[in-house]
């Protein structure tokens, strides 16, 4: 019997195991997947939107090269992101129907397991690092709305007023969002246009000591009512994280991303059915989500520093970074 | 290769399938668990538990027997459970710490996949109604706060003022919590005694024609502070249906529920591990939860009618029905 469970660990090795790759990826990011058709990206939004994404690499990889937790680095990239208004998060944050702006964060630390989550709040300068510390100085993995804020504000972090993360282009999606409705004769339970549900950004990361961890901010959904909270800050939907199979964190329309549990699928089926991250995150974009109808993607990243980025949809900004310092970013799906 | 793969397939047959029994569960509700200790139970107390059990099967076996579906046979269950004071949900929830006492709920339907939610609605008298409301009539899976009461009066559903939910048992217990936080000098970020994380209701059905649902609904956790969400408005960590798999709903200490993505967990174990509904039930508590330090149960059923309960706490409330009209209600862990 032992030989036997010995020769059948030996055939499924390969299909388990992922191999180093030569410069391995470090840190993965993503700026949302579908927000922008290619038709009408113009290049000086494109050379931004490169920027942000460049910048963001750049935060994050300087502090894994300063020997610092995945953690650090997934909050270090983040918080770039969130402060770009190129980005559906922090301050370029999309418009609610009541034009406020509200955020929605989460984070995942793989090598403990522990979780962080906020939703809904309208002050917090960078929700993902509200995320970060409702994990790690309270007892709960997830605070909304005021409640949130005034952890946020018991824990020292940065307030702005919610005018702070108004941004001109987003108020004129917006209006025109609700110009389209009232021509619609208002129907409140018609499906959101695709384009409004894909805003995201979220970041992977891989330290020095083989841990991991996963994170997603975002503003949300345009001309989003009723408190609706999408799956940026569910964990086991956008994001994920454990040493053993891999960190994810997805951008898309969200509800589907809550019903299919996406980041938290991936890492089942590494588990389970032994898929490298990379197959597993390839199914469950290409199978799962998109027999369901859904759009969107994600990236994933494991303790080999073996990265996917799959997406469904015409394009998600993304871009990795690896060990040594090379970058690279892709806007579309032909790159 | 056919015929390997065949004699393949026939041996992982009996660990696949589940076997019809003689008189299928159709619905099967739990109360929470770990609220209450044996030593502390009351005479009284017990027969007004199983009461509210027992009053919950029937009426969501009412539903079922008249070939209602299993989502309106969930609904119908729980909306007992939730007018009944003896449970941390509707009527009998918790206190929050600033004295009000606020619901989370959520349901999904087996058979289409769709799914919905609310989260720290103080007015709405049957959540449950709210998260399926929020499934049938928005676009959305998660609404929270405000916007959820404002979306629950458009939707027609009933309100009441929050004191309708005040039971003077729960407001006591608030009390006892907030002076023991006082005299331990209010340490915010003190981890909660863990009966102050369990209460919570919910349902698992199977209709005639083979489809599955579950809902849970909670007051959430006596003293709660920040807009704290446990798992119980949680796709895939308190409530996941998919008819091919199994309908599960959790009670527990929910922090741990969410990073585990407890619910979808058990549902990845069969869909990927071919283990019944029953054995990844089994598992996820008694190995996932357990070596994680978390506690608590679930109570998941299968379309064959096949129910299983494990929990890893002193008790958990719990009760099936069959087919036949036969119930089954239990408390501790050696019934």
């Amino acid at each position: 019997m032992r030989s036997r469970s010995l020769l059948v660990l030996l055939l499924m090795l390969p299909l388990a195991a992922s191999a180093q790759p030569a410069d391995p990826v470090v840190l993965a990011v993503h700026g949302g997947a579908g927000t922008i058709r290619r038709a009408d990206m113009t290049p000086e939004m494109e050379a931004a939107v490169r920027a942000g994404l460049e910048g963001a690499l750049r935060a994050g990889y300087d502090a894994l090269q300063a020997g610092r937790p995945a953690l650090d680095a997934v909050v270090a990239a983040i918080e770039v992101l969130e402060d770009d208004p190129h980005f559906n998060a922090g301050r370029g944050g999309v418009f609610a129907a009541d034009y406020t702006v509200r955020h929605d964060a989460s984070v995942m630390d793989g090598a403990t397991g522990l979780a962080g989550a906020s939703a809904g709040t309208m002050h917090v300068r960078h929700p993902i690092r509200l995320a970060r510390a409702v994990m790690e100085h309270s007892p709960h993995v997830l605070l909304t709305g005021a409640g949130a804020e005034e952890f946020a504000m018991l824990q020292g972090l940065e307030l702005v007023p919610n005018e702070w993360f108004h941004v001109a282009r987003r108020r004129e999606a917006l209006e025109r969002v609700q110009e389209q409705e009232r021509e619609a004769r208002g129907d409140a339970g018609a499906a959101p246009a695709p384009w409004q549900m894909m805003g995201t950004i979220g970041a992977v990361a891989l330290d020095r000591d083989g841990h991991l961890a996963a994170g997603t901010s975002t503003g949300g959904m345009t001309n989003k009512k009723w408190g609706r909270v999408g799956d940026s800050p569910i964990i086991g939907a956008a994001t994920y994280a454990a040493d053993p199979t891999c960190g994810v964190s997805t951008t898309g329309h969200g509800e589907f991303f809550i019903r299919l549990a996406v980041a938290h699928d991936v890492h089942a089926r590494v588990r389970y059915l032994g898929e490298t991250c990379a197959e597993a995150a390839e199914a469950v974009i290409h199978e799962t989500l998109t027999e369901a109808g859904g759009t969107g993607g994600l990236i994933a990243l494991d303790r080999e520093g073996n990265v996917a980025m799959p997406f469904n949809t015409e394009g998600m900004y993304r871009g990795f970074i690896t060990r040594s310092g090379a970058v690279t970013i892709g806007f579309y799906g032909d790159e």
